[in-house]
């Protein structure tokens, strides 16, 4: 597994971290001093904002895990790839888009999509 | 269509302009001051890059044409778009997917992938 996709499956492991401080913590490893975090529904400038966005999405899907539904395309800085939420070994509630930027071994910038939302 | 999709599709256009004073014109007004372009096979940091490497994709790839394959997904300041090269009406020889964040009217980064490449 290349660097950039262990730092996107653990990037996507905070998604599932419910412990409040192992959590913060985590995102602090992950994610840049000046991060953005955007997808259709929250804009989340910087790690409290993003630390706060993971507990509010964790609060409305209890009990739903975070996984990648694909492969992840790397090239220079930068990675694509589709994820999705659902219960462990069930159909995906929710399937989104990540397009991740890079710096210095952390996450910069996610710029995210909605491929299927709960009908 | 939307401020962005009208956008995007002028952006796309640009990549088909071979006169090169009227192509740099255009860049000159789509792209912000600090453009960055990354795609795997290319990274062009200001205008003058971003001109210079549309020059020479269109030197790789003359009389062929971009155009965008499917819709815009804008939300936020950001858009996702797949767009193919390829002969005026026919099969596409290259398809790419850029996410594309703007400000102020333009784009200021294009993040972009290759989904086909010619074999």
């Amino acid at each position: 597994m290349s660097d950039i996709e262990q730092l996107v499956t653990r990037y996507l492991k905070t998604w599932n971290e419910t412990d409040a401080e192992r959590r913060r913590a985590e995102i602090d490893a992950v994610w840049s001093d000046d991060a953005l975090y955007t997808d259709p529904l929250a804009v989340a400038e910087g790690r409290d904002a993003i630390d706060a966005t993971i507990g509010a999405v964790q609060s409305q899907f209890p009990g739903l895990v975070f996984r990648l539904a694909g492969p992840v395309d790397a090239h220079h800085e930068q990675a694509r790839f589709q994820w999705e939420l659902g219960p462990a070994g069930g159909e995906a509630l929710v399937v989104g888009f990540d397009v991740a930027v890079f710096a210095d071994g952390r996450v910069r910038r996610v710029y995210g999509f909605l491929d299927k939302v709960p009908g």
